[in-house]
């Protein structure tokens, strides 16, 4: 027993890249991206992604080199999440909203050799590339051409553009490039840092591998269409991208998306599912209140056609939606759900590469009212199945906090699915990947009786009002819960007498 | 880049055992095992395994020690694959149809501390001992009671008792024994050895909570009761042991089966999934053909109580059926189709812990005639999204055979749920774990033009007539495809001509 370890087979490296190779074997014919009227199966986009891998090669991209992508959902960013590291190659995908200052900050610090850009980034993308010092080396640009998006200028002929790259540059047949280790880097990705420098977290095969089967588990996609609200480029869309290849799914991309277009996407593709940010369900909700009908499946796809409001109506349809980061409302919640959407509630960052919380349910609940529903609905719940441990801790003396549902600590957790730590920022990783083996989130929550946990607050958005804690995410919640309310912040605003007082920030909606 | 690697967090080591840890808090109150009339939650089964595991060490047992336990599928068999190794130890589960002899081997192989005796086979177990050198330390036995089992003698009040070592030494706030690292050993099976001495398969808790992980992902099972046919002793349940406390589903145990106790349990208990060998589609679908009417919800689980037929027709309820191992005949996956199974097929084996290659069903071939689509479905597949490869190769030039359909070769495959090695056997564990990175099943196999793989004999099983390869696998296959053949059976006799020619052996049944 002693003597037996890893060896030749088993230490193979875990990596999510071997999902598409197999996607392209099991889901051949099957839809692996629509977008407008382009439709790719799983064997195009895995022969795609092998000249996108085969072509960074020949543009001499080797081995932990950063390539950077600055995109909306396009097909080409669904493909850079396997065509990129098949180079060995890092993969990194830029936020399209960020100003040109934030842009060059991040092409510098990652050392990015090559930048795939969107024509609709192409301005701040050059607008960045002058503010680098002169002396540091440019990186190349590679524009991704959209066919459907006539108001761009296409791009002169003697210009390498993203598909003639690969048309030119690329082998189908390539022999992708396997990391030598299951910890080699995969992907690397800027959080915002509100208060900071920006952070670049890198994660490896293994963990990206871990985060997407244990995600795939938690909540299971299947083959079938999947909207793409939620961006890509936000933590690589909670690891999801690398899943759609292990179930098969489509991937249905939007550029751009409102309450309108989602609908009419879902009528047309016949979606099930969606991942996206709480903000997106208030859309969803808002929208019908004053869009009662949407479109049938027949109608068009553009979001003109959806918000003129033909009258038939809608066939319903389950649609799941996974949300996360700020907890949803349980008022928007319950105006969700009985739109027809399942909602799904988890917890995740950046760091973690996806969900590691996640607001399992227990079908007991059904029963309950609708408030009871969408209040239990509303915490982020339990570990996922992948993670090791997660606890939630006082912060002055590391102990458990007691599940009495009150009690605030800062949420700690551990597992294959943490990040490897933040790029040339030692200083930054060790405040968070503690020696004492806890990864620490900076988010504040309590954990209930029953062991689900809810997030209270960011640790630094804490109130601290005559030396009380005031959870200004509970303070939202309450004011959500008038039906008037559409949205809401809270916030700390300086106080004489209490030290910090909360300050709401409304906008209301006539219903 | 080049600085970060493994950290303090995330090289926490991957192990099946926390999904116990967390089920005792997500699926609390939610039923674990069923038994008879004894019904189980997981926080309890939480706190029984920790009372074994705790139980175990105060017995002197510590890491890496093997503990054996021989018995049929009981509550007390699926407590053990988490409780004993949460003690640090190894599991042995022995194959409770197993001879004196070979049980005395494998108790002298294991260097079992201790084993678990169901009472059905406390004599079996006995005679074993008795037939141990006696200069061998004799392993402590502890008997499994099973108060719905009235034909054994209660233990004497003074002996140790599985029940009565939970309750006297068992702390159900122990904490668990993590394994050092992720490669230690968890689970020892050892493998019949048709024509050599029992091998040991150890593997380790990497590969145990990723095969896991990866057969949730292929053949996902919901939080519904799951009905044990596949003993849990065979490849530890293709580790659907550990899977069922990632999805919260309730084990429903059962001693002994036949079809009409399956149709019983299925119709008491609402099951919704089985996994089950090929055999047992055969006895589904036999015993429908005699007995029309099964019993409804509401009628007796008893076998007798099912076999008398109450005259009131079924309510049809999806059964899900996972079948792997011997390839079921395309006859007979239509007729158990017919009767309402859904079944899906895959392949695995002892050494790689679970299900690695799976039939995963394109929906365009519902529209197929039967006969087709029971042809598709009786191929084993391809590989599921957590092993990293399956060839099929030629065995004398190492090559992939063409997807032809037609060429014969080994399947090999390489992934991290490959075992670590047999037991004190380096010799047989270097013949199928090579040192070209590949493990070498011994199934013969052809690759289909799609990529899917459908076996055609072990390697040994093969018929050589007149130099030409006979699959025996294929003429059981055509022979099984009329409708009076109910089992079969092809194997090679000696020919003084052809060197080998196929022998059937049958056994017809009227319809």
């Amino acid at each position: 027993m002693e003597k037996l370890g890893p060896n030749s087979v088993n230490s193979c490296p875990l990596t999510p890249l071997g999902f598409l190779e197999r996607a392209g074997t099991v889901f051949a014919d099957s839809p692996s991206i629509i977008y407008h009227d382009t439709v790719f199966t799983w064997s195009q986009t895995l022969r795609r992604c092998l000249r996108l891998a085969s072509a960074l090669v020949s543009l001499g991209i080797s081995r932990r080199d950063v390539v950077s992508v600055i995109a909306p959902n396009v097909p080409a960013m669904y493909e850079m999440h396997f065509g990129v590291p098949m180079s060995g190659a890092v993969l990194n995908n830029i936020n399209t909203r960020l100003d040109a200052r934030t842009v060059a900050v991040l092409l510098r610090h990652s050392r990015s050799k090559l930048v795939f850009v969107d024509p609709a980034s192409l301005h701040l993308l050059r607008d960045a590339l002058r503010l680098l010092p002169v002396d540091h080396p440019a990186p190349r640009v590679i524009l991704i051409e959209d066919p459907y998006e006539k108001q761009f200028p296409p791009a002169p002929a003697d210009t390498l553009t993203y598909e003639r790259l690969l048309e030119n540059n690329g082998d189908p047949e390539f022999v992708w490039i396997r990391p030598a280790s299951e910890w080699d880097p995969i992907v690397l990705n800027y959080t915002s840092g509100t208060t900071s420098a920006p952070k670049g977290v890198v994660h490896c095969h293994r963990g990206i591998f871990l985060v997407t089967m244990d995600s795939i588990a938690d909540w299971s996609v299947p083959r079938r269409p999947f909207l793409w609200t939620l961006p890509m480029f936000h933590g690589n869309g909670w690891s999801y991208t690398w899943g759609m290849a292990v179930v098969g799914g489509a991937n249905v991309c939007l550029r751009r998306f409102d309450a309108a277009a989602i609908y009419a996407a879902v009528a047309r593709h016949g979606v099930t599912h969606l991942c996206a940010a709480s903000v997106v369900l208030t859309m969803l909700a808002n929208y019908r209140v004053l869009h009662p009908v949407v479109p049938t499946s027949s109608s068009s796809s553009s979001a003109a056609a959806a918000a003129s409001g033909k009258k038939k109506e809608v066939k319903k349809q389950k649609v799941h939606i996974l949300t996360s980061a700020a907890s949803p409302p349980p008022a928007v919640l319950s105006r969700v759900e009985a739109l027809g959407f399942e909602v799904s509630h988890g917890y995740g960052m950046t760091e973690v590469g996806g969900m590691v919380v996640s607001c399992t349910w227990n079908p007991d609940w059904d029963a309950l009212p609708v408030a009871d529903r969408a209040r239990l609905k509303a915490r982020q719940g339990v570990r996922t199945a992948g993670v090791a441990e997660v606890d939630v801790v006082d912060a002055d003396t590391g102990r458990s906090v007691p599940r009495d549902g009150y009690t605030m600590g800062e949420i700690v957790l551990r597992g294959a699915c943490v990040m490897l730590g933040y790029l040339n920022d030692k200083k930054a990783t060790k405040a968070v990947v503690r020696e004492d083996g806890w990864f620490y989130t900076g988010d504040v929550a309590v954990v209930h009786p029953d062991g689900y946990l809810q997030i209270r607050d960011r640790s630094k958005d804490i109130i601290i009002s005559g030396g009380e804690n005031i959870s200004s995410v509970e303070v939202e919640s309450v004011i959500y819960s008038h039906p008037a309310v559409s949205e809401v912040a809270v916030v700390a605003r300086p106080d004489e007498f209490w030290g910090e007082t909360p300050l709401r920030l409304r906008r209301s909606q006539k219903r």
